[in-house]
This record gives structure tokens, sequence and C-alpha cells, in this order.
């Protein structure tokens, strides 16, 4: 059996060996970084320097970052009760808390009238595609782009930023909130002194090292231009794709996107159905965002840039990252143009 | 030098072998547990058998089980909003959400007159004082005696339960909202299909994983008898210290108390300066919660309990384990003892 193929790397990431490393040290480290004795300063200590390196790796030197259970949580730190404007192209941890009245473009870009009052996305999860974010814009949503795209938190012009570590190769289950200094937002946690009084309980501490650790390498890797090769191989890959299927369309390559996502709508064809027989065929990709994968519905993303619902149930996301190689990009074009033909027949 | 000596359990606990292999494991489950293809449901099958773990060191089977970042997160979702009665005798993560308007007698024990509008502690942090929780109860705020004293969720007659992992051996950074099948409680992460819709976000999946071994293991160990030797050696300690200081008073040893927690106040002698001198002699113990250890303040647990605010701040807290010895709890004693001698001295 030929070992699977993991091309979902914006669903998830595996974890890099140095946030396993920091993990495995910080299991050693078990006081409460809330306790005044020796082994609680050494807890703290773990979390004040994953912190530094988190703040380092998102050019946030001198912002607030606020750990928190993932994006999802900074999201409603950020958002809830503010009514801010957005777009059908936000996550839905972003729509939850906001206003859907903004459009987008058939590339998926958002105009933004109102930027103190909207939340726009720095690049989104489905098709990759990357806003200009006007400067003075309420909240960003930086998960995708953390560590695949060079930025500094500091220079967007945004006031808050949402980001998760298991995105770039951290654990799944810990985030932060990145806010300039002199914002503040209502604590939703309460009870604890936690996070300068913003986050009540106990620190994921093994979690936050891991994130730390994972942040700096992401960012030492992305400054060594590994996403370039990726985006090269992700380029070698929708070549590939396009030349098994004429009518298959290559969302928001019109537009700047994330270097090692692909976004395809296959007209007939439901991403669903794609996504159970690459499955079978060894490749894991995705009809969507993983959070609303088990939903079986349209992507909000395509009908939000104007594709219709019939179309918007066939997107196909394939989102490679650092460790896929050229043979694995051919081999999943080679078996999804099988399985495209195949379909094509019971027509 | 002579090895540090941990007395503060009640605060964090050593991370247990099983957890550790546990979330070792996880490390390389490395899907998204949303995903639908095999990465995602090999990690949705982690979650799901970490789950099934809880509910059965809770004796909860049949009930829900939802995982939370913490006992904190749990007593938002479980409290927020419904301004339930509590007494100051609860952790302030859930006097956070309540009105605080019951009363706790001397040996802390609460009289509830209306359950079902009630949150009551089943065990205090710092006093281990329990509580005979009344059937009907509201909430009950399960994550000190979790693990140290024998109960079944489905017995206490409770409706929603809050439980940490950390305080028995798990991972910092998770734990759970346990609720009578039916219940139900507003998210307030949403954006995603997580936790049945009831809790949005990316599962925290190597803490889930490491919570469900630790409750595992230490429903083995409580079953074993291991919390009735670690009862044995808290008596020692309490007859030692006692032999040091005439005028000491022991905190709810009137009451039924955990088998691991002292409590006692030495009038004249700030808890935290106890807590500095004795984390200088290489003993890690606490003047309170950690959640609150930072703020240099009287316990609010002793002021519920009747004393006055000099008093409530001469609190000190001693909290042991299995892996605590008969030499550890001795040496403690004599340390105590002659610290607290120099105090005397001094004044």
């Amino acid at each position: 059996m030929k070992p699977r193929v993991y091309l979902d790397w914006n669903a998830t990431t595996p974890l890099r060996a140095e946030a396993r490393a920091a993990m495995a040290a910080a299991m050693d480290v078990f006081g409460n970084p809330s306790s005044v004795h020796a082994e609680g300063r050494a807890a703290r200590a773990l979390v004040e320097r994953a912190r530094g390196q988190v703040a380092q790796a998102l050019g946030a030197e001198g912002a607030d970052v606020v750990f928190t259970s993932g994006a999802t949580e900074a999201a409603a730190l950020a958002l809830a009760g503010r009514g801010l404007l957005s777009a059908g192209v936000e996550h839905e941890a972003v729509l939850a808390w906001c206003d859907c009245s903004l459009v987008a473009d058939s590339q998926g870009r958002v105009a933004v009238a109102d930027p103190g009052r909207t939340a726009l996305q720095l690049a989104n999860s489905e098709t990759g595609v990357m806003q200009d974010l006007p400067a003075g814009l309420a909240v960003s949503d930086l998960t995708q782009a953390f560590g695949k795209v060079a930025f500094a938190f500091n220079w967007l012009g945004c006031d808050m930023g949402l980001v998760s570590a298991h995105k770039l190769g951290g654990p799944k289950g810990i985030g932060a909130l990145v806010l300039r200094r002199g914002l503040d937002f209502v604590p939703q946690l309460r009870g604890g002194g936690q996070e300068m009084g913003r986050r009540a309980g106990t620190e994921n501490l093994i979690g936050i090292a891991g994130f730390g650790a994972a942040a700096e390498a992401a960012a030492r890797d992305l400054a060594d231009g590994v996403w370039d090769k990726v985006a090269e191989l992700r380029n070698i890959l929708e070549l590939a794709l396009s030349a098994q299927a004429n009518e298959t369309i290559f969302v928001g390559n019109g537009a700047t996107r994330l270097p090692n996502t692909l976004y395809l709508v296959t007209p007939g064809w439901k991403g669903e159905t794609q996504v159970m027989q690459m499955d079978l065929a060894g490749f894991a990709v995705s009809a969507g965002s993983a959070c609303s994968s088990g939903k079986l519905r349209a992507s909000r993303t395509l009908r939000a840039m104007g594709f219709d619902d019939g179309l918007a149930a066939c997107g196909l996301r394939v989102s490679i990252g650092p460790q896929t190689t050229q043979d694995q990009v051919l081999r999943f074009a080679e078996a999804w143009g099988a399985q495209y033909r195949k379909a094509r027949a019971r027509v």
C-alpha cells in the first residue's frame, strides 16, 4: 500500500519538530504560572518566552499578545458585541459576530468603506486569496497567512489580529489575539488574573510552549524562502490539474494568493464527492474549511464571490506545505484526473 | 542542594506518565478532527476515545462531556447570564458569574435553600472542605474533587459539573463541562460545528488525549486506595505542624475534607510571607488558590467562613499528592516550625 499523501495543510499542519521538542520540555515544567514559588515562576517564564516568540514572528513587538484557545476564541474576544462589518469570504468564526453586508468581487477581493468598523481577513482559508488591508482596519483574521507570507502586524495598520498555532506547525487548541497596545476588549473568561486580567484560566502551558517554538520556526522558514518553493510546487500542480480537465475553474488565480493554496471548481462534480474519492485513493484534500466540512453544503466563500449554489458545491481545496513533494502533487493530479474521467463517463 | 519539595498539588499537579504517553502519541495524529478524510477521522477517534475516558472516570456515562479550555471556561458556559446563587467559598471563576449571597458556616459548609438556582462546589480548593450537594443542584464545581475522592456525576444529582485536567495529572488548558443529557447552554465560541455546535474551534487534540489518559489513570488510582494513603500522610503532617505552633488554626478540620489538603491560619504571620519563606527553604506551598495568588490579599474562602481580614491574610495551604513522601512532610513541618519560631522572635 502506498503511503498517504496529505494535501490539506490549510485545515491543519503536522506538528513541527521544534514544537514537539518544546512541548516535551514543557511537560517537565509542571508549576502553575500563577504560583509565586519557584515551580510557578519557571512555568511563568515559559509562557512569557513563548509570548515573545509569537510577538516577534508576528512582527508585533510592543503590541499585546493574549493567548487564547485558538483563533475562534480570539475572534469572539475581538468581535463579540461590536457589530462590525464583514464579507461572506470570512471564516465562520468571524462571520458569527459580524454584519455580513460587504461584498467580494469575482476574485474574492473585498472593498472596505469604513475600516474602523470592519473585519477583513488577510488570506482566505479556501481560495488563499489575499486582501489589501486598508489602514485603520478594526480586526483582521491572520490565521491562514501567519507563517506562509511575510507581514508584520505592526505595519498592517489594523487594531487587532487573530492567529492560531496549528496552521503553522504548532499544536491545536492554542492561538492568540494580538492587539495594539492601549486597546482593550471585554474579557469572556473571568475569575483569575491571568493574561493581565483579560483571559482568566490556568494557561495551556504545553500548548503555549509549542506555539512559541512553532512560530519561531515558521518565521525562520519563511525568511529562508521555504514558501517560495511551495509556490512553485503549487503552480506545477495547477498546471497539471488544468491539463486534466478543461472546464475546471481555478478560483482566485487572478488575485494574489497564499503560496500553497489551490481551489478548483469543476462544474457538476461535487466537492464532497471528490474528497471521498480522493480519500479512498490515498489523498487528503478538502471541500472547504474543515470547520464546516461536516456540513456538506456549498462553500460560503464561493457564494460570496458570486458563484451559484450549484457551482459553490463543487469546490475542492488542495493546500500543500513544505513537506509536500513534486512526486506527490503529480501523483495527485493523475489520480484526480482519473476520477474526473470516471465522473464524466457517468454523466 | 536538596531537591525541592512540591506541596501545592491543589494549584496544579505533575503530568502523569499516562498523560505524557498519550500526548506523545497524539502528536503523530495530526489531522483536523473536523476533516472527513482518514487523517481527520483518526483525530476524531482520539477525541471521542478521550471523551469516553473522562465520562467514565466521572461516572457520567450517558451525560454529555463538552471539552473546554479548562474549568474557568466551563464555569462561564454553565453560569454566564444565569444569576445563580453561590457562597464566597466558591472559586473566583464561579463567583464571577454568581450572586454571592449564600453564607458558609465556620467549617466552610454552605446551606442551600434553592438548589435549582445555586452553584455549589464539591470541594474547596483552599480548605479541601467538602459539601453535601443537595439534589437538583444547578451547577457544581467538581474541579478539586475529581480524581481525589470517589463520586459519580450521575449520582450527585446536579445538572452541570465543571472539571479540569491539570488537577489530576493531566495537562493545563483543557477541561470539560459535563451536563445531564437534554440540558443545554448558550455557546460562547461560535462559527464551527465542533462539540455538537456547543463549542466552536478546532479541538485541543493533544490536550484532550492527555486529559482522557489522566482521568482514566486517576480513577484507577482512586479505586486502588492511593488517596487513602495520601490522607494518612496529610494527618501525619497535621499532627507534626500542630506540634510546632499552639495557636495555629487548622481550618475546616471539623468537616469532611479532601484527603490531601491542609489549610492553616497562624495569627499575625501572613500567608504570603510564609509562602516566600518556605519557597526559599525549598518547599512549594500556597497562600490560597493559585489563580488569585498574585494578588496578595486575604483569602475569600476564609472571609466567607467568618474569619476577619487580618486572620484571612494568614492562611497557608499545603496540598500533597501520591508522590509525596513521609520524609517530605516531616521535613516541611520542621522547616515551617523553624520559620515560625523566627517570626515569633521578631514580634
